[in-house]
Formats: structure tokens, C-alpha cells, sequence
């Protein structure tokens, strides 16, 4: 399993993805769902996946290769002039590789499925982030629905949908993801650590603050002791029920 | 969907459990995922169900149905002299009525499964809880793993993992409950109110208090909106993150 999270905020994007990948629970290694192309002052394009390694790692592989020799029937994610044409690259790549895996050939019984959260900014345009399915349709946050998830979701989401605010700072937003993770971690095996951060300042047009974040990492460790006494605390001050 | 939380307590055991019961997200009703039977001073036996619903009702249809016309071939659930005994006879009526559903007939998309939560007591004996799978075998709660949810269980269970207690009152337990349902509540369309709410006080041998939670109940509501303020706190009072 695996859990990636991107936020758009008002000024930028967080993204944190973990590292685990797991065959049964007596196969585990560690992987970067967390891919990064930059052209400085041109584009900066951030995707993070979920579901299948063979998979993703492919589209990963496909989409660097169409870089090296793009063409215009191989259009190139470093190239095309907006995010929308971007995500519909990702898309139509994720749709070839899943297509290529489950034509014939030997059928595994684990799916070929993956997902995929893309956001970025190429210059002239706005600052943008899609969810992208193995179908290789997308949609788009918006300020309804301002982050995506994919991956092992659940666990962590009521901390999301609860505190997320769209003028929150930086700091303030990695620290909701390392809660979000921390509940997310304490409950399935198959989500591990270290995690990848990442910070796009909006308009900047290039790569932000990145930091991975292994196991003995002290703020890290400090929120989730600190979470546990605090949703104590919290649980503490709300009244008791009462038999009527 | 459905949601059912059992908590084995010291002092005795908390169950409550939704009424949502839904065939797409256009075709939902409330039907009672709670059952009871007891004779005082004998056995108090109280059933939570999840899953298919023409399973669970026709489980809980056969286990009456043999307490009409017990049997040595059918004995019954208010006749066995232990809680081992009885979790294994709602195991094999599990396991018989999925059988049933899937041989031969029509093959319908959606899977017969369903999942049981079953605590009580019996004179003589202590009290138990058992989750019993649609295969038809069980597990036991214990102090390291006191409780036993089915359904839609991860948004609700982080709260539990941290906050549940084994001294906890009645009252603290009901509360932990509601912010467990609530978490859910929020997240998934198809857990719904009413909730159905039960405390059974060990060796008792008898029903205890039980309520149910309308949509309007008042307790319900500032549970709802403290939880949501009071996470918010508990996530300021946390310090932020900080780039290094």
C-alpha cells in the first residue's frame, strides 16, 4: 500500500508521499512515489503514485523517455504549454501501461492498477493539481476540494477535512501531514516511513524546500507523541454522556 | 455500509452499531444491525452484524428459529452452557446461509459476506465478545485487543486506538463512541444515523441501558461540533513545523 497526499494552498503546494512497497507483508522495501521535473523559471511539475510499482515505475520511465525524444506524436510533459495538457500526458501514459500489462501475457492476480496526484505550474499559467486514474481520466483540486489522496486514505482524511485551511503556512500544512500520516502509519502495516516533503511556492517556477523524513526523525517523533496526548486531552474535554 | 463497534471493558461491554443499510448510494433504508436476547439471571447475548443484508437477517431468522424448535441437531443459542459454544453455532449458521446463497441460483454482483460482532455472558462463565468471520471461525477480544469494529471501520478506529481504556466508565465509553461514529459519520456517505446504543454490566446477566440516537439528539450534536473544535485545539497546540 502506500499514502500520497498534495495540498493546494493559497500560497503553494504541499505534497508528502511514503516510501513503502509491499508484496504480502513478508515483502517489504522501501520506494520514492515522489517524482520531480524542473526547468527553472519555466515549469516545475511534482507526481506522486500509488498501486502497482511496475506500473508507475513505467509511467515514470515513459514519461523521461518521451523527454529525451519527444516528437509530436510523442508530445513530452517538459514541453506542452499548460498543466491540463500535462495531466492529460500522465493520463493516456497510465491508460497505454495498464492497457499493455493486461493485453495477454501472463495475468497476475494482483491488479495492474495505479493512481496518480500531479501538480505544477508552467509559466503563463496558473499553479494546478490533478488526481489522475487508472482509467487516465482526471479531475482538479479546487477550493471546494482544496487536497488529494491516494493511496491508503482513510485513516487520515477526518484530521485533513477537519483542520485543512486554505491560508495556512507552510508549517502549518506539514504539520497537518505529519498527522495525517502519524494516524495513517499507526494503522496500517503497509504504509512506512521515510516520507518525502516537498513545499512549491506559488509563481516561483521552480523547486522548493524538500526534506526526507526517516524514522528517527525528532519533530516527527515529537508529533505523534504529542498528537496522542493532545486528541487525549481533547477527547478530555468534551463532556461525558449521560443516561437519561 | 454499516459501522458496529463492541468494547469489552472491565466493568462490562459498550455496543453500538448504525442502521444504514444501501444498494448503490440511491437506494438506502434504516434496518436494525443490533440484536438481544436474554433471560434474566441466565444469559444476556447481544448480536452486531455487517454485510450482506439478506445474510445477517437470515442468520438471525435461523438462530430464532432454532430456539422455537431446539434440537440436539440444532441446538440453540439460549440452551449452550458457554459463550465459546455460542459463537461457534452463529459461525456455522454463517457459514451455512453463505453456502446456501452461493451454490447454485442466480450469482448476484454483490458478495453474500457479512461479519458478526457477539458478546454476553452465561451463568457461570465470564463474560466474552467474539468477531466471527463469513467463513464462520472467531476471535476473542482480550485486554491487548479490547474491542472489535465491523464495517467501515478506519475512519473511526485512530480515536479508538488512543483513547480507549479499560477503566473507562460507561459514561467515558458512550462518548468515545460517538466520536468514533462521528469520524465515520462524516466521511462515509453510507454509515448513518439513527445509532443504536447498549451497555451491559458484567455478570449482570441481564439487558442494560439501551438508547437510541436520533438525528436530532442533543448529545450527539455538541459531540459532533466539540469534537471538530476540540481537534482543532489539540492540532494548534501542537508546535509547527520548521525547515531546517
Amino acid at each position: 500500500m502506500t499514502y500520497c497526499v498534495g495540498l493546494r494552498l493559497n500560497s503553494g503546494m504541499v505534497f508528502m508521499s511514503d516510501t513503502r512497497t509491499n508484496a504480502g507483508v513478508d515483502n517489504i522495501s522501501s520506494f520514492c512515489k515522489m517524482y520531480t521535473w524542473c526547468k527553472p523559471g519555466d515549469r516545475l511539475i511534482t507526481l506522486m503514485s500509488a498501486g502497482n510499482l511496475a506500473t508507475t515505475q513505467t509511467v515514470v520511465g515513459m514519461l523521461e523517455e518521451h523527454m529525451k525524444a519527444a516528437s509530436d506524436r510523442n508530445p513530452d510533459i517538459m514541453d506542452v504549454p499548460s498543466m491540463f495538457q500535462v495531466a492529460r500526458l500522465i493520463g493516456e501514459t497510465v491508460r497505454d501501461v495498464i492497457k499493455s500489462a493486461t493485453d495477454g501475457g501472463l495475468q497476475s492476480e494482483a491488479a495492474f492498477s495505479a493512481t496518480f496526484i500531479v501538480g505544477g505550474q508552467i509559466a503563463g499559467g496558473e499553479m494546478r493539481m490533478f488526481l489522475i486514474y487508472p482509467e487516465g481520466n482526471f479531475i482538479e483540486a479546487t477550493d471546494d476540494n482544496p487536497f488529494f489522496q491516494v493511496g491508503e486514505h482513510k485513516y487520515g482524511k477526518p484530521i485533513l477535512v477537519r483542520a485543512l485551511d486554505l491560508d495556512m503556512s507552510f508549517e502549518k500544512a506539514a504539520k497537518l501531514l505529519y498527522v495525517s500520516f502519524d494516524s495513517t502509519l499507526k494503522s496500517n502495516l503497509s504504509v512506512g516511513l521515510p516520507l518525502d516533503l516537498q513545499f512549491y511556492e506559488r509563481d516561483s517556477l521552480n523547486k522548493g524546500y524538500e526534506k526526507r523524513i526517516e524514522a528517527n526523525d525528532p519533530y516527527y517523533r515529537e508529533i505523534s507523541e504529542g498528537w496522542s496526548d493532545a486528541l487525549r486531552s481533547a477527547f478530555d474535554s468534551l463532556p461525558d454522556f449521560q443516561r437519561d
